[in-house]
């Protein structure tokens, strides 16, 4: 049986999943691609750091050129992380003739197209299923088994940080600040937390999602983007009030035929599998215009699950070599969407308000809301503290548009501020 | 851009969905696959049948040869239903060169084997998407994105029938005959419904998906099959009651290295989201060493939502046959294990006996158990009538060789009968 050598980048959590699941799964994988595959040549930052994994019969090198230079080495996986350097080394790679497979989802988000047409140029592969949702295998599914039907929307929680926050503020009570320090001492969010918490991780899967399902390239700043910091615990006992859990949800959907983006803190009726989907898991919903709603659930990190999503392009990439079809993208559709406006993008929504507890107040939040043709469906008021009153409701249908002219309004008054302005999912 | 000819033997619901689809997708489906798609000729039963569907520029026909032996047509799709004539429509497809996509179950599960190897035989591809879990693209999904992980377990509602019937029954507390009449009412279930609530359709899908998930053929007569047939009003109030909700699920597992495939009536912790798929929907969880648990859920019937699996098919083998890679099967994986023995394959199990309310009964029942070396962890006994207790039990972890002792020990006495043995799956 022929061999095809691989060298990877990058020898974290992710780069050593692969090793052990290429060792463990030997014999399936030959099996079915009817090739074996060899790890040749780890590049590591630190050559003295202990390994847990067994590196047997494995080059371990901080030399970049002993992958790269290779000439038998045909797949190169990028699982370094970082943007500039993975760049480089993906770019040199491809030159080289290597088909390449990352886990990059910032370097794919950012850079995406140009390393596809790179790639396409030197007739390699280029695949990235471990970049979005961890262990499950949305990209692909999207390719293979929706190409005919027509998506409608993506929506998903994407970021398995975000969600193990919000499970314990949902579930346990916990404030955002204790679920955030629980999150950094289990290792789901790192000392820094800011690419989680600010929605920035879920917008990159968002972007490569939308290019997948829409076939749309949008790059970040056409990305709505808002975070789960600071979320307060009243916000997550009134919505379950209501019955709902606040999730932070990245939506990608078609209106009036132009496309929508967006990642933020979103009401999600408690009757719909998404509120269920619990601590670090992902799960994305696909609603086609044929199939109608489908879901796929599962890990959306760690070690495994994310390896196994590498595994499943080397796999894909190892069989195209066989049956000599490299070289086709891995997604192969494209769309010239253009970008809804903000007055077309319409949801219910979630205010927040805190509100100088004086007569009056009411009213001037009732004119405000009429002069932007907008009414609320559910208001309740309760006591925040000696001065203050809380004010939470649930409007009706509105744009975006309405929403921002209503929040800017409110704020500049001085009695009222807006603590939060949430989506609200519509029940079905 | 070159144009690629397609026959339907059939037009039920299923094959007017895919004439609709690749109509009103005609333009994303050349998009992607830089073919034009176009249905040249359907065959039918009855040509004077009024069809819901615009037929405009296709040649309908009742002579099955207008396909098979018309040069022109590449790919045929097959979705009359019925095993022999299908069968040999197919066979006869594929010896004159024609790729064939499938929504046939029943024909798969029992001659898959034989048409997979008359295919790569002819260099034809041979599809099925839509034959297990109608919307849900599962068995596309385990050869491309578990080829390199171990699944150590696949389980799922994989017949909608039966989990609108369960419904039904769990949710609005219906009783089992009054849940199947509304589901025929529906158009959900068929006058006769033999082939669903006994479980011989959900079989049939874990006959196909063990094929997939372990690369094993088994046979009809190698799955264990239990149905819901006159389940049990009190039975579904007492697993509630426990914490569970009944339902039929389809089990393929890895036991000590050989595999079990069942199909029966299960209790499901209510916090798993197997026990939240709701009505006619499917849901099937994917268990992979590496992964871990994952869940793919969407519609299990319907025109579209199969219609579209189909149009998976479809469009894989156009880019199959654009890249000259036909001839490679659906599913290249195949492994020689051996069927797992009762005395290998534990769970706990829910038992609910009738039994003669006079003294001495629970001491029998006990004295059996023990013969057995089994135990219960939760007993109730309640008043059913005048003359008999319903005394309801979750077992210990045992065998299904000790549960079939047990069951029959008991039927042999005068005073007791089972009236229901379900597996209980344990919470995580």
């Amino acid at each position: 049986m022929e061999t095809i050598k691989i060298g990877i980048l990058g020898l974290g959590t992710v780069g050593s999943g692969v090793i052990r699941i290429l060792r463990d799964h030997a014999e399936k994988i030959s099996n079915i691609t009817g090739r074996r595959l060899e790890v040749k040549t780890v590049v590591v930052h630190n050559l003295k750091k202990k390994r847990s994994v067994d590196l047997t019969g494995i080059n371990l090198t901080d030399n970049a050129d002993d992958v790269l230079c290779d000439d038998e080495i045909q797949m190169v996986v990028e699982v370094m992380g970082t943007v500039n350097t993975a760049k480089e080394y993906i770019e040199r790679a491809l030159k080289a003739g290597k088909h390449v497979i990352t886990a990059n989802k910032d370097l794919i988000a950012t850079h995406g197209p140009e390393l596809i047409s790179l790639a396409k140029e030197h007739g390699c592969d280029l695949c990235y299923e471990a970049s979005v949702a961890g262990g499950i295998p949305i990209l692909r599914t999207i390719v293979n088994s929706f190409a005919a039907d027509r998506i409608i929307e993506v929506r998903g929680i994407v970021n398995g940080t975000t969600n193990y926050i919000m499970t314990q503020m949902n579930k346990n009570g916990a404030s955002y600040e204790d679920a955030l320090e629980s999150a950094q001492e289990l290792g789901f969010a790192e000392a820094d937390p800011t690419n989680d918490v600010d929605g920035i991780d879920a917008a990159y899967k968002m972007i490569i999602l939308t290019q997948f399902a829409f076939g749309k390239d949008v790059t970040m700043d056409q990305v709505k983007v808002k975070g789960i910091r600071g979320i307060q615990k009243a916000d997550i006992a009134e919505a379950k009030r209501l019955g709902y859990v606040i999730k932070l949800l990245g939506i990608a959907k078609l209106v009036n035929g132009h496309i929508d983006v967006s990642v933020g803190p979103v009401l999600v009726p408690q009757t719909q599998p998404l509120a269920a989907i619990q601590n670090e898991n992902n799960a994305v919903v696909v609603t086609g215009s044929a199939v109608g709603e489908t879901m796929f659930y599962g890990p959306g990190a760690g070690e495994l699950p994310t390896a196994n999503s590498v595994l499943s392009d080397i796999t894909s990439v190892t069989k195209n070599i066989v049956m000599g079809t490299t070289g086709f993208s891995f997604n192969d559709y494209t769309n010239e969407l253009e970008l809804a406006d903000d007055s077309e993008v319409v949801y219910p929504y979630y205010l927040s308000l805190q509100v100088l507890d004086k007569p009056g107040q009411m009213l001037k939040l009732t004119e405000i809301m009429t002069e932007y043709d907008a009414s609320f469906r559910l208001i309740t008021q309760t006591q925040m503290n000696d001065r203050f009153a809380r004010v939470s409701m649930v409007t009706h249908e509105m744009s975006e548009s309405q929403l921002n002219h209503i929040v800017e309004k409110l704020n500049e008054l001085e009695e009222i501020s807006v603590l939060a302005a949430y989506k609200v999912l519509p029940e079905k």
